[in-house]
Formats: C-alpha cells, structure tokens, sequence
C-alpha cells in the first residue's frame, strides 16, 4: 500500500520529523519507509492520495476505565478516594450485566475510534465476561489494546468484592480465554491498587502474570490520602511503589502505573530501574484534585511516558485534548518549581501521545522504517483561518482546537479502520 | 412566547434552580416569569415544547480578541510579552485590510454563535472600520455584545502604533459612529493594557468614556514580567490597577479587567470599592504559563467575576470548556494553597458563565423574571450514557464533555438567532 501526503512524526522526544508531499509504503502492516519521491519499482502502482491533508500517528492511550465512560464529568467535585465510593464503584457494579456491558463498551469502542485512539490500555471490571466482550469488540472494530479484569479482594463494596480465591481464578480463566485470541487485542493483569489487593491476591496475580507472560497495570501515588492508607497498610514497604515490587508487580513483566502525582525521588528510580512506564493523566489529576505529576522529571529520570484518558476521572477521550492538559499542567508546574522543572512543549507532548506510549506495545506510534502503520489523516475542516501555516503549526492547530470530525480517515497495523 | 421544557439557572453565586417539565413565559424580550403549569390566561396558546431537553442561559465571555480567533493554538510555547511580539501583533496589523477583516470576522460570528455564547466582550485592533465591521457583523447575527476599538500608542510595533492624536480621533469617530447604532452590540473604550498606552492617551479615553457613557476594558496583572514593566512606568502608583485608576480607568465607567493573576489584596480591593469585573481566563492563563488567578479570593472580597475565553491566549471558544478550565485551576489552586481556598465547584462556574458576567450587560444570564431571555436549548445526542441522571447531572455532562452539536436552539433577548 503507498499513501501520499504530509507526513508528521517524532521519532525521538522533542524531535519532529515533517515530510510535506511525500510516500509511505506499507507491506503488511509494516511501514517499510517514507520517500519524497517514488523510486521507478513502485511507479504505476496505485497510491492512496490524501492531498495536503495532514498524516500522523494515531493515539495512544496507556491508561482509561471502560466501564467508567458513562459517568464522564459526573461527581468531579470529589477527591479520588470519596469518588470512587460515589460513583465509579456503583457504575461498575452494573456491569455484571452482560447486556448492559455490551451496549456501554459499543459505545466506548465507538467513542475510541472517533477520537483518533488506535491503542487503548483499558481497565474492565472485575466481571470476566463483560471484559471479554470489551476485547472482541475492540478486536472487532480492528483497533488494538490491552484490557484487564480488575480485581479486589479488600476494602471495597459488597458488589464488587471477590474472594482472593475467585479473584484468582476468575482472571486465569479470563486469561486462558483471551491471551491468544486476538492478533492486535489482548489480556493484562489488573490490580485494581494496593489498598483493594491482599497480599495474596498480588502474589497471585504475579504468578499468572508470568505464567501467561502478559503485562500488568495499576494506580501508583495518584492522591495523599491514599499513600497514607497504603503506608499504614504495608508499613514495611519503602514506598506505594515498592509494595508492588515485593509483590513482583513492579515490571517483573512489562508494567503500566498511572498517575504518580506523588512520587519521590527513590519511587521515580524504581520505577526507571524496572522500566516500568507512567501512564500520565493529566485530566483527571486536575478533576480529581490529585495534583500535577512531576512529568518532567520523571522522564529525566529515564522512565518511560505515555498519556493516559483515565476516564472517568479524566473527562476527555481525546489523547489530543489530553495533549493540551499535559503542556497546560506542566506550565504551572514550571512557575511552582521556579522555572526549573522546564515545561513538556507541544512536540514533546506529540511524542507522549505517539510513539512514548506507542513503545509499550512494541513498534507502535511513529512512520519509521519497522514501525507498524497506526495513522490518522487530518483536515481540518473547522479551523477558522484564512492564513498560510506551516505543517507544525497546521499540526497545532489539529491539537489544539481540532475535533473528531476533522480526522478523515484511521489506519490500525496497515488496515483502514471505519466507523465500527 | 412561551416556551417548555427542563430550566437550569443559577439565581446567586453557589445556588442552583433546577425546573422540570415546566414554562417559561417571555414578553418582547423579557423574561415574565417561570411556571410549573400554565394559568388559564395562557393555556390555548402556542407553546414552543422542547420536550425533555435542557434549556439553561446562553453563555457570556467577558473577554476575547476577535482579530486572534485565526491564531487559536499557535505559540503558546511562550508567555505573554514574547507571544505578543511574535504572534499576536503581526496577526493583528493585518485587519488593516477591511476585506480580511470582514472574512475573519464573519468567522469569528459563526464560532461564537456554535459554542452558545450569545453576549461577548470583544477586542478589535487599532482599526476603527474593521472594529466597526464587526459590530455590525454581531447584531446583524442577533448576537450581543461589547466590541472595543484598541489604543496603543508607545511600546507597540510599527505596524499596530498610533499617534496620541489620531488613536483618540479615530476612537471618538468609532464613536460616535457605533454609540447608538445597534440595539444589542455597544462600543467599549480598549487601552490594550498600560505598557501600550501613554498617560495622555489614558487621560483622552477616561474622558470619551465618559462623554459617550460607554464602558471600559483592559488587561491587568497577567504576567509578572508584564506587571514589572508596569511599575518601571508608573513608579508612583501603588499597583497596576492603581494606574488605570489614576487615569480614571478603573470603575468610574463599568470597567472589565481581564486575567488578575497576580493581584494583591491591595488591587483586589481597589476593584470591589470602584466596583470593577473581572474577567477570569484560565486556560488562557495556562497555556501562557501566566498562572493561576486567585479567583475565590477576588470573589470573597466583593469583585464581580464572569469568564473569559481570551482567545487566541486561550484556544477553546466554548465558555462550557472555561467552565472545565476554572474548576480544574482552582482545584490546583486549592492544593496550592493547603485547602484553604476553596475550589470553585461545577455549580459556582455555571454561575459565574451566565449571570456572573451577564450582570455586567444588566439583566442577562438568568430566568428570573425581568431578565432578558438568553438561552440555550441542550440536547445530548453525544452523551454515551444508559443510565438515568438528573438534570444537575445531564447539565454536568453537557459542560464536561458536550459539544456545539448538543446545542440545538439558541435565544438572544427574546429571538431565536439562527446560523449565522
């Protein structure tokens, strides 16, 4: 397949790579390279021509509650803590329901596939069945990600507390279930956190983690209160994010942690000496009043970042909106450090949102050589300007003040993805 | 007229109406008054019956720049004074060109209209007949508004830079020419801001104002660098505000002064003695790491208060959206502060949206008997939700996550305003 247009990418963070007019060709779902012009073996062959239409990377999003997306913007006057008593727990106690999973996780594929999101790493809930659904429909729909059957075995409501036992169980069937159904979809062990996991249930969930080699993902350091609950929970562990790594939950197999508002110095290193990667939320950190992530300093530290949606904590399913809340809140954290913690500009949040949370799933979230061809074309359709920009500032624009209406078409491994 | 359906409005800071399933009857412009059934005087008439849809007041900015819609999302890499010099200056010295300025400005009436904002307050540029054109293009559109010619006339580009002389002359001619011609949309006299304006400049507005009875807008304590300039220019005034005060620029005509991020309790005082609004811009004041304003304390203090988009400092037209941005700042700000200012809750930024800012047309922004009837007809379309919510939370889904598709009839004074 060769696709024309004015390609857009970071290959490394802060690095733009822009290729006004040229070619991609993709054998497979590979892309095998981009060329300013056609050498004569691919001459006559059929190109799709997207014109002066932008094309960039599509979206990934490393952190998102699927269940949770009907309650986007509800209760946000609450801490995590309290919300989650509130809201989220009773939204997904429904979900025991398989009917009315599948009609809430049509609507979330629908909603991912609008926003440009061509991977999501989505928690479930803690019900097998409605989890599996949401990966045939993701798998359906052609989009890629990894989904999880959360577990708690503690310190949470009747309705969604499992014994460590089930808990157990449960997620081993659902991983037998799904671990090698899918090509582009597939399982990974779900802690909900600490404070809702047993000791137990967290070696448990290492051991089938390993042995199904899948990955893992949690919460780490997103609110005060709850460090101070897991502190008097393990009150031996050095950190929240060494509780986890007691329990070899801490990249013992590759490992997503989201939020870390909190995190010091020594959980930072860590997480760097695991490779674990953070799954950065800025919507939500500010909805939720968890705070601003040291973001900056968490990459100077050498550990990898994606952005995460984290609905419904986070409002919005557009990583280009979750963009534009990475660089805003890391502005303020630029003033409150004195202007030292340097600020995320725009190309490095690019990276972030691409080819930073891209990694995570392999050869994901940029048009090298290699990588495997995730794309969305953009026209922006409803930008009110009637000046000459440049494709960086067209790319901006897209950013900032783009809309779902204004990606054109989504390309997933090499495949045209349509309205599912 | 009478009209059906759910009614949402905030009569006072912090307090919600909510009316189900009920009327409202309108005379001419004005709100008569708000009824669960119909007496008999009125059953047999026409009745405009919006079923189960939201019907909540149309949305007031109380601060945008007009010629800068085209340069939404462009620069904000950089704070203020830089982002002046580089972007915001040569975009504006184009609306020389009346021809430009008619196409960007009929541009700007279409984005505001979409995003449901029926009152606004508006900068120009310098130029009178391009200011002039835009007033005309918002009452021709049916929408309300203020909209100022701007001053600047030291410290500027050569492109923008007036003499004292001919600013005063071409704003007493924008005038005289705007004062009465135009039932909904009214001239307002624009400093720029104090670094752009010199003391005889200052001194000749304060005195149109007066003559013609019009209003007063600037710019105040944004940046620090900004305010650092400021006090190099005016040493003997006690802050920024006070200069503006000296100039009788500070309440002795209705003044709106935008952004007071770094006002001290001193400037905040100034402000509620000569009864002064502020126009709070919180994206705006992120994405230009400006900061975050004080806003509970402004309020605490007596100031009036309504939202501001400040395009293009701000990208988002959507008032809803700076609704989004002020309770997540001030959520921040909240932490900032050790929980000691309160963050301004969904309820208390719904107010300030509508009758915050409307307060300072007169009676706007409210359902209340004797109000003009400004409104917005809600229907979530978007929303993926199969649950049952109230209408407090239908209302929260709109602002957080709804769209310019959600809004499907707009009011202004009375009339339904289509697109434009």
């Amino acid at each position: 397949m060769i696709i024309k247009g004015n390609f857009i990418f970071t290959p490394s963070f802060g690095q733009l790579t822009v290729l006004e007019n040229s070619y991609i060709i993709i054998e497979g779902q590979w892309v095998k390279g981009t060329y300013a012009e056609l050498s004569e073996e691919f001459t006559g062959l059929p190109v799709i021509d997207y014109g002066d239409d932008l094309i960039i990377p599509g979206f990934v999003d490393l952190h998102s509650h699927a269940p949770q997306f009907v309650n986007r913007g509800l209760g946000l006057d609450l801490e995590l803590l309290p919300w989650l008593e509130k809201y989220t727990f009773s939204a997904e106690a429904k979900f025991k329901d398989l009917a009315y999973a599948e009609a809430v996780y049509k609507a979330v594929v629908v909603e991912l596939w609008r926003w440009g999101t061509t991977r999501a790493v989505l928690f479930g809930t803690i019900h097998k069945e409605a989890t599996a659904k949401l990966l045939e429909l993701l798998a359906r729909a052609g989009l890629g990600g990894y989904v999880g059957k959360v577990n708690m075995d503690r310190n949470s409501p009747l309705a969604l507390i499992e014994t460590t036992k089930q808990s157990l169980a449960d997620t081993e069937e659902f991983l037998q279930d799904t671990v090698s159904r899918y090509a582009l979809v597939k399982p990974i062990v779900t802690p909900r956190f600490v404070p809702s996991c047993t000791p137990e249930l967290m070696a448990g969930l290492a051991y089938l983690a390993k042995k199904y080699q899948v990955p893992v993902q949690s919460h780490l350091s997103e609110n005060t209160a709850e460090i101070t609950w897991v502190r008097e929970l393990h009150r031996k562990c050095q950190n929240y994010g060494d509780v986890y790594n007691q329990f070899e939950l801490f990249g013992q197999q590759p490992t997503i942690m989201a939020h870390c508002v909190h995190s010091d110095a020594a959980e930072i290193e860590l997480m760097a000496k695991n490779n674990v990667y953070v799954a950065h939320c800025p919507s939500s950190n500010a909805n939720l009043s968890s705070g601003i992530a040291p973001i900056r300093r968490i990459i100077q530290q050498g550990v990898s970042v994606g952005l995460g949606s984290d609905v419904a904590g986070g409002h919005q399913v557009s990583i280009a909106q979750v963009m534009v809340a990475t660089v805003q809140a890391s502005k303020l954290k630029w003033l409150e450090t004195q202007k030292t913690d340097d600020f995320i500009n725009m190309r490095e949040a690019f990276y972030l949102a691409t080819k930073g949370g891209g990694s995570f799933f392999g050869k994901i979230g940029s048009f090298e050589a290699g990588y495997e061809f995730d794309a969305l074309v953009i026209h922006n359709h409803h930008v009110v300007d009637r000046n000459q920009r440049s494709l960086e500032e067209r790319l901006h624009q897209f950013i900032y003040i783009g809309e779902d209406r204004d990606i054109v078409a989504r390309y997933v491994a090499g495949k045209k993805v349509d309205h599912p």
